[in-house]
């Protein structure tokens, strides 16, 4: 069995390849935070295009191709990596972040409020 | 010591906390792929409005308050958690397809390559 | 009747009503191309939040409150706005490059072709 | 001389030769308000790929290819098209609301203020 397939993946090992990854290929000179952040949305604009001429998609995306969906893992992750690597330049700790801000959502949202949103700013 | 300090978080963590977070206040409702990602988009609009006028940013960002950075993070965090939910509506192994995507960018561009892209589509 | 409505308005009339207001403020120093990139990613980011939750949403806004095509209004706007003088600080002629475009499109999808798209890339 | 250069073009003019375009292809069935805006993020995307490896970009561009240049000038126009479809497609007079916005952010920052942004929210 491939052991690459669904393993699970922590944000600070995505942080770590990400780094080697760049610094290997020399491209930590590329790598400022606004480089990465329109990087970023450069990704989020192709993850849109995947749905754009779609009308609304039920959960599961029970009539997609398995190249489609392939298609879409591989954008979702363009955007993940991108956001990894940004929070790493910025020296943020995204892993902490993270947790902070679900902790603060529970706050926020009570358990019983029907406010859709994690967020509102 | 605060225990949620520090401490790094895998994907699936992450996709666990955020399905229960969602179960517990009947937000499955409005958790549709476009709805999702429609709000993605809203998150990378903020995440944007924090760099829009400020030139260029340097590593680390070495001049920001602390607010700032705490802002940062946050809007950092709102982006990761709805790429996450994202995902996990679309039945989609983020964990999975970022490896395979780390995996593919290292054949295309193979050490020696400059060229400062993780992907170019 | 207020003259203010229902005017029609040329790309290069904004154009020069910004130019203007930012001479005015002496807000050139802060219009970069990219920091105007950012602020217009910053407002196709309000501008999706106004459309997250909805599901579906039918042409003319059937169900939409007075208040809430409004704020669609000014959403449009900003991203306009902003366009535009990304545009005009790029020494771009938005409206020759426009026209251009429509003729290419023209070009691409000869009346009798079905696919969806302005554009692919 | 080619009377399609240097041409100056109005919004209603834009949105009437964009819906004859669509009207012509059948893409009305394609043109929901959703589908147009993540058409529209995804032109965004690639606007910000233009820029997305430069670092900070000097007003003019001026060590921009020609072809670079055009390239801008096709995707800054793409963002402009679907901007004014949408509208279109909501019903929304994007000539008045963008007029309308103009003179709110006179009255919301009269000159002598010196914050950098047309809007904040």
């Amino acid at each position: 069995m491939d052991p690459s397939i669904r393993k699970d993946v922590s944000l600070k090992e995505l942080q770590d390849r990400l780094a080697e990854f760049a610094r290997a290929r020399g491209w930590d000179q590329f790598h400022s935070p606004r480089n990465l952040l329109l990087a970023l949305v450069g990704e989020v604009g192709e993850l849109s295009e995947i749905f754009q001429w779609r009308g609304e998609v039920a959960r599961g995306l029970p009539n997609w191709s398995s190249s489609d969906k392939e298609h879409l893992g591989e954008e979702l992750s363009d955007v993940l990596l991108y956001l990894v690597r940004l929070a790493d330049i910025c020296d943020l700790d995204l892993a902490q972040a993270a947790l902070m801000k679900i902790g603060k959502n529970a706050e926020k949202y009570p358990v019983g409020n029907s406010s859709p949103s994690f967020s509102t700013n």
